[in-house]
């Protein structure tokens, strides 16, 4: 059936991308061994640490963001390390899953999935790991299954107090250019990001920003790779160049995209997905549904996942969207499938698109027999005027 | 100030060019004199037809709207000819303007500019009119300017009625394409299209929809013109070509936006226009605001022109709405200047577009402080609501 | 059938549009209303005088340049002027047909359509004029029909010996981005100018540039006109907005092209130009074929159209080269049908596109059976190559 | 400095990417969650297949080429297993390096890189692996770095008759659909293919075909990894969808690329790239430089790599046709730096490409000093010519 009009691509990444970056991809690949793209590779390189906010290296991969999970991994671990991983979600479960391919042992530290990491948690478990068998602590910073974020400061504290010398590395796939982040004043040692979500780019592209710290981990890690090797990239990429042809159009796309975040600046950037995110979560709290992250100060601002109320399907309510009102929401996974369902208020966005993708959760819920109350439309758009003018001061101050 | 999203493009034309339409112009342009050219053009000119619905010939010009006005007038008519015209609005006013220009004498039948074509009016012009000094009626089917639309039937009977030999012209620029329309079945004489509105493309195309008795009145036709000579366009046109280079790549865009058209069907298209044109005036209703055009049997399904309170600015509103929302709405024309707002909700559209565009409309009205009840945009989410399964059924059966 | 790679459009004219200035009009179409718009508007209206070289006004019309040339009398002249027409080829006296559909009085100066306007015959006119009743001297700077130029300089000279009050209309549809040329500084009172050329640019936009002299004419002009009409376009203008919907996205694309044209330089442009028809006729000679412009110094930058030996055809060469080689030619125009052929070497091009284009035309003319001696491509070959160092030489220092 | 006109980009991979293909992929990204994805994801995987001329399945991996060489051992193999590698060139040497930092222990057949792989040596190495240690046999079917195609079906030969179970893998990164290749024919067990060569697509894609004995083998390899594992993706690709999130705009262009492939006919396309590598053997025989390939039937269809004359650099030479002529030509790798270059005539590519390539080849010897003769281009444009009816009647027959 022909859906008229653009899609609302209201998923949690991959976002929208902007024109002007599709348009910036959308031109002749070049020689990947030409002067020319030494100046772009570069570019590219360089632009994507501000993203990061490091003043040390980024890899970029011609691969997924799972493949950037395997290669922090991989470089810097050896067969039977341990690992500490916080299961906050289905990502993060993923990635442990990951893990226990790769031959490492994850010691896993749980939650409901409907709030941040366990800090108080971690920190137990590097107190006790008096012998330093833990190698790595891993965290995922936006939990794109559950819309919950983690303190990342927080669990580089935990490290510090326990005066533990395991890497810690971060998952920030969805958080990258939404959310605030900081590689280096964090003090992560690896940092693991994608092109899909606040970097608005299509899939295609993952990051490692890797800290000193990392790179000498890496020289001694015994796991048997080459693809994700780190030190490679590293010596190529001095020059601009890469060790294997690369994803040359993606980064094109790159460039263009990391000029759109200063363009607008990150602060501001940031503060946006903070206000949609609020916008969004008075929007289901009139509604009389709950959002799944339960303790604020965990508050994605990124996405918002929604519960549906008991005896609800959340994917027959998406399907509703989709077919009739031309709206993609995210599913429910792993033990949340068809339980909730993801609004994904990242990348290239805007007050009047989340009044659209509200709208179109409001209609839907309606035209699903979801038991609701009208009006969440109406508390979002209450709050975003409340606070469009305010907005709007601070960018003129 | 950088604005983040996509940018809501909510006047009444130029309206959003499908992503890929754009694609399909974005291709090397080609030998206008080869034979693949003689097989687009032959393509482009079939397809046009199909939405004025007339089996006879549309001459396509590489040229705005009111170039095809000009065409209409030059081709068939001589100087000091009388023609009858209904200033139904601005474009209406325009249009009168430009056949001064052409030396030709309007006879104006006026409205207060918030409904129609007055037909009772027209009908008795042309049985006054014994002697047959009217050479041509000219009507808009809709007013951009007001968001009225006439009833061209009704003319035509009018004509007929009145044994009238006039030439029945309409403007149609921002009809075609969102509002049913007929060239053959209406018997209308010369039809006047352009690009840029319900048939989605950038501007830059117009055209003229002639029938047997419109080129049998050019063989007559004393006004000195060249660029506009139906004739020669229509003996090249017979092969596919052209009497002089043609707009090539929006002749691309032309043949993709019009099999969009028939991949949606033009009936659902226009009811589509409807549906969102009925939500857009029960939103504009519930805040206490009132819809330009007073008579319901001309509502627009194109746009909605809505009046200002008194003692406040439409330009003031619209100027907020575009800096702080990100969104464009047309202004108010000629003598409705700063006193409406026009809001364009054809084309490319859909009920989450226009819930986007509504709320926009009912933020702004808070942020510029225009007086108002809240609740418009909730009264038509729930009008979509309610005929969205509707539609749905509709399209299933 | 299939083509595979790029098709060589070696017409002169639509030339190939640069994949930056496609992706530059592949941008959402904006509201013409808008500020951004009056932003864009005044760049491009600045952009493009700098191509004609004038201080002056520059008219862009969303039309073919057919439209321009009627512009330029409509708007200067009245019924029943005399023009003196200087007929050098296909253009010149499609351009002198327009006049005469103006209700002009053409006094036509011919030549044989192998050589550029004839001054000494224009100026014999203007001195025989003694009543001026010529109002406009009228020339073609580059037939495309024919491959040569005209000296505006000289014709302007002629102009000022008679101290002859006509206008001076220059069409430099073919040569405006390709060929030098100086409104202002050889006096010219009207140039009339075209996208789809040396500006690298779709068809769909044209030009005036007028100078105050042709302003002050068209105060006085009696043609019924509207759409070409200068003063309400300059009026808009001043602001950067038109009378009527422009061509938006053709404008994007305007602006690109001419800071392509910057960016390499006009001077070098021109000489590139040059060079390149240099090279193209050394290949024509070492054919053995003749090329149709018989005086060296009117010879074209631009293209080069070549006789075809007796009793073989243009069209039949054409076609082979076009079905088996998948390069387009120009054919021979008017009383040159089938005659010669045209090769085309203008807008964005180079030395291996050029190298690319001659092979064609000397594999075309064994595979048609055309009588001539191989060597062509060699000889421009060592042209090129000769003179690629001191062009190197020349950029570097 | 400016470069006007396109560049030719004659590397031997990436390749020019046709713009209906790039346009293709200028689309918005997609929910790769949605059932329009599943869609999408179908086609791709039977497209892919039908290139690979497997009825198997093939991986599409988000990765480049060398992450497919890693997935064909990682999946298939154990550490410790010994592989029998064939070294034809820097692409054999760079997958040997690899397999050895997977841990396999390569035994190396080696060649002078001036032909095809060895088979006799290889059955040899087979016959006298009576313990069958050797656990694959891996060849590059054409070997980017030479211009040397490898015989498979010989090496499937020397496995039958010496009875050896051990797995074929075969690297068609430069061949793929542009030279004939049969996966199933062959007995290939794993083909390795990337999408940036004869499939005209932008780098970021790579392939394995997998033949049952191999996913059998699979099952039991016990090499760490996680990314490249194949029995995740068929389980997900059975429904048109991805275990993690696909490079979904280079989905979009698969489709396309393919599409384009079938339209020409892969006969056709292989064809055409032998008959243009004739033409480039001719002319460089008339350069009196000298093919590195030498041995005739291992001839490249893809690429041609030329011997500089002893003392004269090739990327000094190269330089010169990148600066001067906007030419990208390959260089010598490895033991053939500055050695050779190499002219890729891969992809989407036609006769006035090809003698635009060679024209800037003989012009830059020239402009460089190189030693030779004139009159390669003019060979190349006789073969050209002699050889273009045969095409053409072949097609119309």
């Amino acid at each position: 059936m022909f859906k008229p009009g653009r899609h609302f691509l209201q998923i949690p990444g991959p976002t929208n991308v902007p024109d002007d970056v599709l348009r910036a991809m959308d031109q002749p690949t070049m020689d990947h061994r030409s002067p020319e793209f030494g100046v772009l590779g570069l570019r590219a390189l360089s632009s994507i640490k501000t993203v990061f906010k490091t003043a040390g290296d980024v890899i970029i991969y011609p691969a997924s963001g799972t493949g950037a999970w395997e290669a922090a991994l991989a470089n810097t671990l050896s067969p039977g390390d341990k690992v500490l991983m916080c299961e906050t979600g289905q990502f993060a479960s993923l990635w442990r899953k990951l893990a226990l391919r790769l031959g490492l042992e994850p010691q896993v530290i749980e939650t409901d999935w409907r709030t941040g990491a366990d800090v108080a948690a971690i920190a137990a478990a590097l107190q006790a790991d008096t012998g330093h068998r833990i190698k790595a602590v891993c965290v995922v910073h936006n939990e794109t299954s559950t819309g919950c974020t983690s303190d990342i400061k927080a669990v580089r504290a935990a490290l510090g107090n326990a005066e533990h010398p395991a890497l810690l590395m971060v998952d920030v796939i969805s958080s990258l250019g939404s959310i605030d982040y900081r590689h280096d004043d964090w003090g992560v040692d690896v940092t693991v990001g994608g092109s899909q979500k606040g970097l608005m780019l299509p899939p295609g592209l993952s990051f490692n920003a890797v800290s000193t710290k990392a790179r000498a981990a890496a020289a001694k890690g015994s796991m048997r790779h080459s693809y994700w090797n780190w030190e490679e990239m590293l010596k190529a990429n001095s020059t601009g160049f890469f060790p294997y042809t690369p994803a040359t159009n993606l980064l094109y796309g790159l460039v263009a995209a990391v000029d759109r975040l200063h363009a607008e600046g990150l602060d501001t950037v940031f503060a946006r997905h903070q206000r949609h995110a609020e916008a969004t979560r008075r929007a289901v709290r009139a509604w009389g549904l709950e959002v799944l992250c339960r303790t604020p100060e965990h508050y994605s601002g990124a996405l918002t996942a929604v519960l549906m109320p008991d005896g609800h399907s959340a994917d027959a309510f998406r399907k509703v969207v989709h077919q009739q009102l031309n709206m993609s929401l995210g599913n429910g996974l792993g033990r949340l499938a068809d339980r909730v369902f993801r609004i994904g208020h990242l990348g290239d966005f805007n007050d009047l698109m989340l009044a659209g993708t509200l709208s179109g959760v409001e209609m839907g819920l309606k035209l699903a027999g979801v038991p609701h109350q009208s009006g969440g439309l109406q508390a979002a758009l209450e709050y975003l005027t409340d606070t469009a003018s305010g907005v709007c001061d601070a960018q003129a101050a």
